[in-house]
């Protein structure tokens, strides 16, 4: 058994290393060992390898035979290469001990730091760093640190004790400790630990401490949260985690020493030059601290001009090596450049664009490369105005970022002033505690809007996102009163007319007006965009209710409308009452009079779309929610109701009464007839297809509506390409049956207009029970498109306004991985939608597949689009060039993998 | 090309017809055949092939190469047989011109009788019956038959005729038409057909009125409604159907004619006797119409005796070759008896089990027959009381039957009025608008229960068919005053406190003590569940909430509890209350406090149920919906908070302010927790394991109340079976989290008592995810339970609630073919079922996997429960009978198709 191979190799020096041997020294050993092989000044060190874990793990907690006479070998290689000491209470030799599996698991494992130190070693390294507080400092850290991750002493037995201590400083900072308290402080340090452990002391023993280090890696394996980790993430549990014994290398060793971190490029703006900042005589959390400002690493070239000069040669290697952007630390230690680590560097999406652009132009990547290399969803920032990072301002509070963009108005508290103040021409923010259709128009005009509750999903982050006007959500510092005109946190209070500024990218609302900048879409967009159309293949459209928001989606390269909901149409103020007299009507006879008032408000709006879209085709769904959405809200209506009967005790006149009276007869029968068609679950009630069925004339009227459209279009020489669209199957006799109706209506327009014109007629796929059937359901669809929402809803048998409550909760709990909502649920709901493709193109092997909804624009999803053979995606106008880019990236990632 | 191959055999004497040939002749056609050739008096006739039929439909509607010919042939030869001819004007040959598919139709094609009259052989016909009104009448019959059905000229048209012709007689009854009226009628009825048909006339050619009524039947194949429900069942298009020409023969030839019929055993209570009426000198129709009262069949010895003998000869014969009880129609034409239909006769449950039994002893049908013989749902009369039928009885209104059983009561219009009066040993019957869950103490009271409002699935409905209550819903004629307490219809007034009688099998409410009749299951029906619980492979249990349920549903043969619903529980006055300080509590601690006071309540439950199932395993579901359903309703609580404001604004005192005030804040909390709890969705809310994952303190109390109880059981020598639910799963790791908690507690429970007993944990898949992710759920489940009725909303995106406003129409339209809620949608809620079968046996190959829901009950549902595999179906204790003859019945079907 290999655990008994005593001549087995257990352990790498940095120095024998491959980065092939990626699963046997886990990531980070096969990373430090090409950085040593490529002759970077890397502090020495070795890897005991993941085969070790594995041995170890399964041989009751036993090193493998000859792994610690290995590791003692190498560290005496160490030794030799650096001159210091293991132990040694001269210049002692102090290492780091880390984990570092094949799989990056962040946060989960263990990291041993300044091991090696005792009561001599400390002493050793206070002479030779000539700072004894630096010293003790770095030791009682050490005691601590591997009292906690090695002896399992819980952490906040040590940090009481330091809280104790720092309550003796003046400032009751830790960096004002003296040496007397860091003195005293270890030994309490010790004594935790003895008291913690029964007696088990702090070890002085170097090599025990290594090999107890060694032990704790190994074991952090297996740790709960870990094994959890794996569970989630479908890591196997055999891989094991290599061992990283790492030289530790400081750089507060005197004004010789220093550290910092360099990008190769500028990080903000993606420019060509390297972009960086150093401390002299300082360490990494030094840095971090804040406390001293560092100065731009271009300062070196006087301080320290051999490291600079080494370093800048360092920096165009690591980014050649590795071909990308690198974000690299480094510390001197007594004049000597040492390489910590170098990884690939975080950017702006601006940078990450510009970035992967010129290095295609410098020749170092290809194209694929470039377009692979820019996160799809950081083409946000680049799409929407944001806060000048100049500007100064003041947070009245924090939300959910609902929908991205900054924007500065004035503050309104309904919908009603919204309207009154926008006429006016003034710019309005609209806050609300929450919204609902009936706050439609009031969000149309709005520069920007802000809840105070809701989450991520709710009525206006929705809403918001499908017009690109930024939205912040889910504030809940704020308390709105509406009657008396303003809103207030603990510490502001802004009124109606107040001028705020919204950054819907980060979620701040901030007071008064903040500058902001316009997006900029400059060559290197364009050109990477360019790159991304030739290589995706899935098609990218937009969901637009109107001609403006058509437009946009066009301007930013949509190739047709998704998804055009109707009922959108309905919510203007003029609209919404010839609605309700639709819904209200007591016959056909009635309803038909209704609908022949909303007939040309649809066929105006169905041109100016078409007029947007010319030559492209244009989805559009009938008529999808519950009636009872059109009418006022039940409770609101029983309220007024009690208000008037209230009012009518206290009227004192019989005119009064008179009139009172009647307003309670007439509010009483609308009360009636909402509550007829109020349901106990709308979102699984009267809806869909399901009230064309029962009320033809319903889809009459909007067949009629987008034919006359298509028509009158056509005569503009506008070419037109309508797709009509039946919400809602679960059976495809309700499909055939809207068809006919469909068909009969087109026809008809056609034949009065003398026109021939190509129109397509197909379906949403949104419940289980639509994919389960879609190879009956495709017998009489020309296109599906699945509408993921209501089908995630379903498949679930969770209520997205309902979720709310308890979703995160699961998100947290990792008892889903994402929001099913934000991120398609490829497991569950992905095999629905998988088996709808597959059986409806059993049917029609040619059948036209899109996906509307909101994961149409997130590019994981849109990868999964890609794998299971749509034929395009369809999102919110301003996620068209994030859907471009993901649709690009999922080609090229099925291409590799195939 | 068969259409040119004038050789073919087009036509078959009914003497040359075999029953195989029934693809060829049609079900009718066949069995005529049969009896023809089984030596029985049949007037003899002839069957044009269904072959005959398709090349008519495929050569341009036009009558194959020497059809035409054969059945010219056929009908000389039946002129031979009866020495009648055809358009003789001396005792004339009349036929009927019938359609005939393989597969039964019904309804959905045409019949032609009478044929061969026109103004010659009418009076050839009054002169051979010597009754020239009967001939008239019958001629004026065939006009309109022929008009409307063969010459499609709109039947109102004849019959505003006949109504004008009506309202010339005394009676206005169409028996009062004289022969001058029907001489002018036919002179009418001619005139309409000239008219309509813009000059064509009725054919006065008997060879043109068949040849055109042979191409009518034929047409008739391919209407509108035909093709539409050949499509709905799945019946191919190209059957095609036969047309079957016979003799017509007359009852009302005279004293020795007559016509009746009778069924080979008597329908009623399955005695062994011939049971029949009969009526001399008169026509089938006048047996219907009722206006002579029939002859029981005996009396014929006396009248008819040779027909007599005769007759009951041929009824022996008819059921000794059919080997089931016949239901046989005959005509004695002048001393001549013509058998002219046998068929398979319609009994009652009692006469079906009766006979089906008696059949086996008398070694006629063997014991798998006779399973398969009675129809399951019958059953159901035996199991429940029912209207004595003797008894005199006044309808006040009629309802949908939800309920099966008779019971007798005063009314009581509120639950708390239920209780009142049942405390006080009055039998009561709870009328009301509608039900909900806070009406459930009165409804378990009850004797039966009556609503206004809602469906078959309503909750009124489905709690009572739990219950095995008697149950009208939806009785729409009823208007209930709950203040005056009175009910009333058109013509009714029924106050509280009167005496009325409910026929939940019919649907009747009756007024008054209306006498009922116990059901006797008598031996019979005892060896009949016992060959069917031998012949069964599905295990039988129900779903039972109370000691006393568990117990009836046992001695109905339940072999376990499938679903115990533990919320049931809470909604007793006392319990209710304790619920809601549990929902209301602030903070963990107060929830704890609530829920310690739940535990005895529930373990009290548990231990009853546990006596009552001794030995047999009982499966409790963990509280399944969204708490809100325990409180107070938002509406009525906003209504009873205005109405506290009104009533402050008209105190007088200020003590009467401040108590009213008082009121008022705490109405207000109440208001605000249930507005916090409401949902937009409850169905998709947050309910099911959703509750004992954010709250895992329920869980823990519902674990340790079955667990003790089930401890106390066994102390008590008891053997326990508990099976732990958790409902709404949609992903593992919901289950392995509740599964946790569940194990933890019952473990520390059976350390305290001290004592080892088997329990299991399971799942409900009851999410469309739960059955795609049942591979992986399975892992953390001992046993699957199908909770159907929650699959199929969320499989269709249709609340069971909400969709009475629509369903109806679509079972109607034939969109759907069955209400999904009362039979088991296999083609789309089936997949999930079978797939979450599959799946969970590849992870667990002997997983336990059940059926609860509604379907669990129904015959079509437990077929397919049988095909897929599953161990066992769960229904409500009344329905156990017939789940377990369903189950035999499957089991014998899947047999024989294997």
């Amino acid at each position: 058994m290999l655990y008994q191979q005593r001549d087995h190799k257990w352990v790498y020096l940095f120095t024998e290393g491959r980065t092939e041997m990626k699963a046997l020294l886990g990531g980070k050993g096969a990373n430090v060992a090409e950085m040593t092989q490529a002759g970077l000044p890397v502090p020495p060190g070795f890897t005991i390898t993941t085969e070790a874990c594995n041995a170890y793990t399964q041989y009751e907690n036993q090193f493998p035979e000859g792994m610690w006479s290995q590791a003692q070998t190498a560290l005496a290689q160490v030794e030799a290469d650096t001159g210091k000491q293991f132990g040694g209470n001269q210049n002692p030799l102090l290492v780091s001990v880390r984990s570092g599996a094949a799989i990056s698991m962040p946060g989960m494992m263990d990291t041993v730091l300044n091991l090696g130190l005792n009561d001599e070693t400390v002493e050793g390294l206070a002479q030779f760093t000539e700072n004894r507080r630096f010293a003790l400092d770095a030791y009682r850290r050490f005691i601590a640190m591997f009292g906690n991750i090695v002896m399992k002493v819980p952490h906040e037995k040590f940090s009481r004790a330091l809280e104790r201590f720092k309550l003796q400083t003046d400032s009751g900072r830790d960096t004002d400790l003296g040496e007397d308290h860091l003195d005293e402080l270890i030994n309490v340090y010790k004594r935790i630990i003895f008291t913690d452990r029964h007696g088990d002391e702090f070890p002085q023993d170097p090599f025990e401490q290594l090999r107890m280090a060694i032990a704790a890696v190994f074991d952090s394996w297996n740790t709960r949260r870990a094994v959890e980790y794996r569970r989630i993430h479908r890591i196997p549990d055999d891989l094991g985690t290599a061992v990283n014994v790492q030289v530790m290398v400081f750089g507060n060793m005197g004004w010789g020493s220093g550290t910092g971190v360099a990008f190769t490029r500028n990080p903000s703006n993606g420019d060509k030059e390297v972009f960086g900042e150093y401390l002299l005589n300082a360490q990494g959390e030094d840095v971090v601290a804040g406390l001293r400002t560092p100065k731009s690493i271009h300062e070196m070239v006087n301080e320290l001009p051999e490291s600079y000069q080494q370093l800048m040669g360092i920096i165009q290697r690591l980014e050649a090596h590795y071909r990308d952007m690198q974000d690299i630390e480094f510390t001197i230690e007594q004049g000597k450049l040492w390489i910590l680590q170098t990884r690939t560097g975080k950017r702006t999406g601006a940078a990450a664009v510009t970035i992967a652009v010129d290095m295609v132009d410098e020749g170092v990547i290809d194209r694929e490369t470039a377009v692979l290399r820019v996160e799809a969803n950081q083409l946000d920032q680049l799409l929407h105005p944001t806060i000048d990072p100049d500007a100064d301002a003041t947070v009245v509070a924090t939300g959910l970022p609902a929908s991205p963009g900054a924007a500065t108005g004035i503050v309104v508290l309904t919908p009603d002033d919204a309207l009154v103040y926008s006429e006016q021409g003034h710019p309005i923010i609209l806050v609300r505690h929450e919204t609902s259709p009936d706050d439609f128009h009031g969000m149309a005009v709005a520069e920007a809007i802000l809840t105070a509750r809701g989450g991520m999903t709710s009525h206006a982050a929705v809403v918001a996102r499908g017009m690109g006007t930024p939205c912040i959500v889910g504030a809940d510092a704020i308390q709105i009163s509406e009657e008396e005109g303003y809103f207030y946190t603990k510490e502001h209070k802004v009124r109606r007319g107040d001028w705020i500024t919204i950054d819907g990218s980060t979620g701040s609302v901030l007071l008064g007006q903040v500058a902001t900048k316009q997006p900029e879409l400059g060559d290197h967009y364009l050109t990477l965009m360019g790159w991304a159309d030739g290589m995706r293949q899935l098609g990218v459209r937009a969901n637009a209710d109107t001609g403006h928001d058509a437009s946009v989606a066009r301007n930013f390269g949509a190739e047709g409308i998704g998804l055009c909901r109707t009922e959108h149409m309905f919510f203007g103020d003029d609209r919404l009452a010839i609605m309700r007299e639709m819904i209200l009507a007591e016959d056909l006879a009635a309803r038909q009079v209704a609908l022949e008032k909303l007939l040309p408000i649809q066929r105006h709006d169905f041109l100016e779309i078409f007029k947007a879209m010319d030559g492209l085709p244009v989805t559009i769904r009938l008529l999808d929610p519950p009636l009872h959405e059109f009418l006022p809200n039940f409770e609101e209506l029983q309220v007024e109701l009690y208000e008037l009967k209230l009012k009518t005790q206290q009227a004192d006149t019989f005119a009064k009464i008179d009139q009172l009276l009647h307003q309670i007869w007439e509010k009483e029968q609308l009360l009636h007839r909402v509550e007829q068609l109020r349901e106990a679950n709308p979102m699984l009630g009267h809806r869909g297809c399901r009230l064309g069925l029962l009320y033809p004339e319903v889809t009459e009227m909007q067949t009629r509506a987008v034919m006359e459209a298509a028509c009158e279009a056509q005569a503009q020489n506008i070419a037109v390409q309508p797709e009509i669209m039946i919400p809602l199957v679960s059976a495809e006799t309700e499909l055939r049956h809207q068809r006919a109706v469909v068909e009969r209506v087109a026809e008809a327009v056609l034949g009065t207009y003398g026109m021939k014109l190509d129109y397509h007629i197909g379906t949403m796929i949104e419940l289980p029970r639509a994919a389960l059937m879609a190879d009956r359901i495709a017998e009489h669809a020309d296109f599906f498109s699945f509408g993921t929402n209501d089908l995630t809803q379903t498949t679930f048998g969770l209520s997205r306004d309902d979720s709310g409550r308890f979703l995160s909760h699961y998100v947290t709990e990792k008892l889903l991985t994402d929001d099913p909502f934000q991120v398609l649920d490829q497991n569950g709901v992905g095999q629905l939608v998988q088996l709808g493709v597959e059986r409806g193109r059993q049917t029609k092997p040619a059948l036209k597949v899109g996906i509307c909804g909101e994961h149409g624009g997130e590019p994981r999803s849109i990868a999964f689009c890609q794998e299971v053979g749509l034929n395009y995606v369809s999102c919110s106008p301003y996620r068209v060039p994030i859907a471009r880019l993901a649709a690009a990236q999922a080609a090229l990632r099925q291409q590799k993998s195939a």
